[in-house]
């Protein structure tokens, strides 16, 4: 069974983007995951083909309507699809690598891409849809963080990386950033690779190793050291 | 003078990418924003054209040379340039949508896409890139995010947002998440619009919005509200 990815998006052409490229366009191509884009305007009902309206209250922008919305959802992931169902927005939980690590472990997911000032609440209630950011930004739309969140899980899918990859120390697996890497030239415009790395002693390196990572991550990153963001 | 970008990658092919759609690709055929995508690959010297070496000290993964990334950064970069170089690694400092404003305010940016385990820390240092990450997760590279990076600045430059958007209140331009949005029907599947919404009383629909940001943010976000993140 290989991962199935339905986007909703008001832009299907922006899929599948970039990950046409590389490790996940070749995943792509071997089958290791499969991806459907779904324009949500082909769900409207009136002549206009209208998708949005006026938010209720007032206020500027347009926002997503429900019913539109909600057929497109029970078109792509009918009663009996047990995929995770996320709307991709800045108002979401944070993703972390462990929710990457869990959607990689899925059959797949449904991803809805929202536009416009926002989608219509009930749509979001009534279809039980996950709200995730991908960061303290804002972005034109969902597409983006979709595209991003997709790269981050299929890296991770059984066979895509190869084993070149797949041993590596990374960034937020031990909660730590990583530490400085060097490789040849030995000295280059006056800088030298630190002497420890060229010792062989292979429990100073480590040593080494930690001790800077530990250095950069209370540098950059005190809310990971202060343990306040635990779902790493 | 139009906001000029300049991204260095493997994968100069990934790039505009879905950037050449909707918003941004309307203001990249204006010329509100200009991008070249350049092939690091193109400034090795070796006959292999090797960008990537064994870690000094052992391990697995290759690192990005530093001579070859000079190079290519200061080809495209040269002094004078005064445009920030940001490395996008999960490294860097959590980007934040004050640091994307602070961008769209400049004359462009300079980015550089990381691949395999890492980049020679004298590059990092010698060409003073400023390491970003666009969160708390692992990609297949450094091109999905600056993709994400670019699609929002792109939004902030003048004149690529329409009034209809551009009056948005939107999340983390006061610290707080936004308020749920409802539109057209009044009821739809049993759920009706909350009744204030209706009322016409601009001054209880302000306060019921700014309470459901309030509490949303204190749900899924407690460290907004604690002040933590300041930098938003």
């Amino acid at each position: 069974m290989s991962f199935r990815a339905s986007v909703l998006t008001l832009y299907p052409q922006m899929f599948p983007g970039h990950l046409e490229q590389s490790l996940s366009g070749r995943a792509l191509e071997r089958g290791d995951w499969s991806l459907e884009a779904v324009q949500i305007r082909d769900f409207a009902h009136d002549r206009h083909s209208s998708v949005d309206d006026t938010p209720a209250g007032g206020g500027a922008g347009m926002v997503l309507k429900a019913d539109v919305l909600a057929k497109a959802i029970d078109h792509v992931s009918p009663p009996g699809d047990n995929r995770p169902r996320l709307l991709l927005s800045p108002r979401g939980k944070p993703l972390t690598q462990a929710k990457v690590r869990s959607l990689a472990e899925g059959e797949g997911v449904v991803l809805v891409c929202g536009r416009f000032e926002g989608v219509d609440q009930r749509a979001i209630e009534g279809r039980a849809l996950e709200e995730v950011s991908i960061g303290d930004y804002i972005l034109s739309g969902g597409e983006p963080a979709a595209l991003v969140l997709l790269d981050a899980v299929i890296r991770l899918l059984p066979g895509v990386m190869g084993n070149d990859q797949s041993g590596l120390s990374e960034s937020f697996e031990d909660g730590l950033l990583e530490y400085p890497h060097y490789t040849r030239p030995q000295i280059w415009e006056d800088r030298a690779i630190p002497e420890v790395l060229l010792s062989g002693n292979h429990k100073k390196i480590d040593a080494w190793r930690r001790a800077e990572s530990e250095k950069l991550t209370a540098e950059r990153r005190p809310d990971l050291v202060s343990g306040k963001k635990t779902q790493l």
